[in-house]
């Protein structure tokens, strides 16, 4: 993580956050690490609660507990223990918050703490949903930044990060070769786009499902099948929903899909398909087929494979996002820091984007990390595009 | 046509631009025409001025004229008559511009009357640069929209469109095999994009040459090699500039370049590649090698081979955009000149983007042309996505 | 055309081909005038008869006579004009045969002077099907090379010669945005192969059509749709035949397209759409939209568009295969044309292969013309390679 | 794997291989073990040694043990334990061999056994060139069929299935992200070319390197960048050896890597890169990073990592084919052991190519699996195809 770590160095140097007590509610992985540590290297006093149960590296945790980290989370805790870690975080008070869903500021602002915050970083789509409508409610009392938005963030990590480690979850899931097989993907923001793409970069026929016209338009131009997932159903053979909403595939889909379908989610939450549904109409029974695949049998013997409980699948069966990608995130996240330290109270109550300044230094370190050099304008070149009169 | 068709009968049964002069200096080509059929059916006095000499096909000049609109523009006129006719369409006194490079725009500011302009609407990054200076020398004295910038202009118009007809430009001009070349793309702004995904579409092995870290990196990870344009003048078989800044390809690109280079422009004007510089170094000779194709003999015997002048090349080589791509681009014109007719002096002075009502709706239109249909949100899933607690 | 300029230069220093009378049947192009002139070069008399009406270029016949090659065919001839050159040359008394669809060497035999022949080489799928045809009956009386299926020819110039130029006809010949628009590709040998991946390099949704099982799971392997020509008829905007066989789009499929479809043939004869059933049901007329398109209305208004009267489209519309892919294939011609004057007699009567040296010699020359360099094996991995206990 | 499920049926029914002994040299995994039921269904008596010490699952060995199939292979056994298994199968006395790698013929001509054999399958590269060492040697005894060489195992297997699982080893093994860098595939042959289909597919730009010119001039029209080995180092982030050659990748090639680099082999035996060279080179230590990950520290810090010991990644670091691909694979070796059986002595001692129709049953199966149907031709269209004068 070379972005990462040079803004380490200039945190351990600058001791720019000490004592500010920052809160996290993360996927609990060795690149979470990393950024607990730079934050920790500027002095910072940290604490961690796990953002989702199957992604915690209970290792990773352990280590970070050595380094004085206060964590809480263990790989597949229960619902209850989840709240729990949360509410004992909400109670440390945090000046902070780094949030994967809104439920740390959430958390928060329920406590009635959530006004005595220097800020926030959100990181998920469904997060800033969330998020936003507290603004519109006039419920959100600080500044999130919404890294999430970040260019770097979007056009980079979701779409090659998530693209490609997406894919990943469900190969290792389920061993099956993508070549020949119609993989259809419901939801087009960056993160579908990276996963239409490398499907089809793996030999699939790809589907996509959307309600936007424009991404559907695109999906299109780029030579996607588009139709409604009703009409999709019935001609995948992988379905991938990462849409931010709920009950995205339902029963009516479920009833016409084909003997083997696979089913994986990539979006944050497990409810973007109806697992209630898929239940009840496996009446010829569930059974696990291999470690995250449990295959659920309808009354007429078809069989529809749903992988990791249909939790995200880039984290529930492989190993989340690259640490390249990682990397680019999380330098993100830990310059935003350091400005809402560095800047307090200068950002209002609300929903933020990242400073392009701030995405662009970004840009620069990871080109650099991948040894790629560019031009720069020339100052007639400069000259020419700032007049109107060439 | 589809959508401008259905646009042009509602406009035909509302008359809502009776009587208004809209003036265009556009490429004069059959879309255009369609247009300015659209706004007469509305009711528009309409005048049109040939935006760039080798576009302009002359038998539509000559069917608009006989439709009533004034027109002129000949193919392959000179400089001096260009501006001729340019003072012309000013001094006719359009109440709105329509403008490809912001030379009406700026005729009438020079002529002093912008402040009485309704409004205009400007379709290329190059015009726009030079509005925008003038937005900031606080000289322009119109509302401007920059149609170029709606998402239906620059994801769809810009990269499909423009990415298939630059490339089409340089294989009927050049009727070489793309496959197992080189080609070199210098910008990776929505048209670069385009022409970089065509060309390695066609077996082509792609560079961009990149001045914005965000752009260069995105190239990269779409597995496309990123350099300075100096290294890439070493390998190129084929370039293409695209940028909207002048002297992107210089002497000391061309003195790097191998024997049988082909030099195209997909830029608006012709100042991407140094002709001057090109030109001293043809100690050899420059001679015609195909109608629209300039052999430069360096003093070494390599020969650089420079395609239509210079001049922009889907339209001097190819036939422009294909129309289903103007018919977005033009219903979402005909549909701001419509909003700036009946909401007159709503719109400050200054750059404004296409509201996105306007351009879902040409999305929406072009979908339902294609035969796509595609899913809506369920209540339910729009109100999880508007409450911050699920 | 590098490969073929080192092969003339060889023959006009050798002249190897004294006196020989190679005749020959091919498309007048730029291209075959450089391969006559290289045999002419290496000391043989030529004389050329057209292949098709539509591809002869006039200038260039015209250039060919002026360096006293005997030539026949004018751009656009009818039947009974073609026949007759064809018999001229007969009548001329070839002792080699250069043939594209096998009528030189059925005309030779049926003349009555196919024993009397040194051999032939025929380059068309089509013409080896005949030729073949009358190996089985024994009624071919000489050797004739497959110059068509050496793997320089199949592999590289069907594929990605005919692949670009196939496309490049129907753009120029409609000016058709192909980004989202679904093309089916009927015929999935090499130069099918060719188009569809060249039809999804330019942003369409690709669907083939094939009745070889290993060629129709190759193309679901690539992640096109498969599907029965009756089925891709409701779903192509663009149809490409390129099979060999007649009446490959017939009555029924016509009339279950889509308003405004394309029609077009890559094949070698105008067989594969079934023009009088076409021309029957468009009982709305027939009318010429653009030059080369003809719309066929039918009875319910629907309007199928026509490319070039059903003829070769890349060549009927465009320029044929691109100058570098004719260098290779014509480089082969001439190295078989030499291969059968110095070695007379060697092959028997029948069609047989081109030898892999004389292939692989065109490859290495491509290769060195692409500037392209490549590794050799080590003697120590030669020895590994070929021995059987490492 | 319903391919090979109907065959096992078949055999279950009509016994034909009643009695006859069947010796096996494979990787001991789910697929084979089919493959050794569909066998023994046929009434065979079947005996099983490892190909590979790491690709051996040991719960499949142990399964197949309690069917009575004799089984000889642990995980991660030494050489002495591989040649001691070997033998042990030659000395059970198997009528027909099934081998990969071409060790257990070869053990049984050493042993004097080979003229006894009814024949033979071979079903990888490597093992090909040794028995065609044999056969030039006269010491071949036995047919022995090139399962390996069949379209359906070249075309589809070699392809898609390592193409797919080669870089899901390295995935699995690494976690890199493939968008942005560059993967170098040394050897273009099936498996090559499946490589470097799929790392392009994965945003990786892909370099080739070839000593074919043939392949080498296909990959560049492909769009792949080609150039020698020692180059190629320079550039690489990613390296995969897959021509079948020792020594490949050598100390001269090491010492050009970046730092970083990724060494992993997807050729049948561990010889490809230079293992000992690279230890040799590592004089800052050899140190584990992950499970199958080596990191090599050069003198001057830089570190090269390499994969699963240079043994072949798909195996040893992911699951090997998917079921799907082993399915096609392992119906053909069915199918042909049936015929050695049904038609003993027809084929003379030698290596020989399966039988056309055996391939196309197969692709017919496999693609009535997908669901995909295709069309036929007419009698009509036959005619044409077959006569010579239409």
């Amino acid at each position: 993580m070379p972005v990462l770590r040079s803004v380490r160095e200039r945190f351990g140097a600058e001791r720019s956050l000490e004592g500010v007590r920052v809160g996290a509610c993360l996927h609990i992985t060795a690149e979470t690490a990393t950024l607990m540590r730079a934050l920790a290297a500027g002095g910072a006093e940290v604490a961690l609660s796990a953002a989702n149960p199957f992604s915690t590296q209970d290792d990773v945790a352990a280590a970070l507990v050595g380094d004085g980290v206060v964590v809480r989370g263990v790989h597949g805790e229960g619902r209850s223990e989840y709240e729990a870690h949360l509410a004992a975080l909400v109670a440390w008070g945090p000046q902070l918050a780094l949030d994967d869903g809104a439920d740390l500021v959430g958390g928060l602002h329920r406590a009635g703490v959530g006004d005595g915050l220097l800020g926030a970083t959100e990181e998920t789509t469904t997060g800033l949903v969330r998020l936003r409508a507290m603004e519109r409610d006039g419920t959100l009392r600080c500044p999130v930044v919404a890294v999430n938005e970040a260019i770097t963030e979007r056009a980079f990590n979701d779409r090659y990060g998530t693209g490609q480690s997406a894919l990943d979850g469900i190969l290792r899931a389920t061993h099956v070769l993508l070549a020949g097989r119609t993989v259809v993907v419901l939801g087009y923001g960056w993160t579908g786009r990276g996963i239409a793409l490398r499907a089809r970069g793996a030999g699939a026929s790809v589907v996509v499902c959307e309600v936007d016209p424009f991404r559907a338009l695109e999906a299109r131009m780029e030579g996607f099948g588009v139709m409604p997932a009703l009409d999709a159903a019935e001609r995948g053979d992988v379905f991938v929903t990462v849409t931010g909403a709920p009950k995205v595939l339902t029963r009516q889909h479920f009833e016409r899909m084909k003997d083997g379908a696979l089913l994986a989610n990539a979006g944050h939450f497990d409810v973007e398909i109806d697992l209630e549904a898929l239940v009840e109409l496996a009446t010829g029974g569930v059974r696990d087929v291999r470690p995250l695949v449990q295959q659920h049998v309808l009354a007429d013997g078809r069989r529809l494979n749903l992988l990791a409980g249909g939790r995200v699948v880039n984290l529930a069966a492989a190993e989340g996002h690259p640490p390249e990608v990682m990397d680019m995130s999380f330098a993100l996240q830990a310059l935003t820091v350091e400005r809402l330290v560095r800047e307090p109270r200068v950002l209002e109550p609300g929903v933020h984007a990242v400073p392009p300044e701030t995405d662009r230094e970004v840009a620069r370190l990871k080109l650099a990390s991948l040894g790629v050099e560019i031009d720069a304008l020339t100052p007639e070149q400069q000259d020419y595009l700032h007049s109107w009169a060439p």
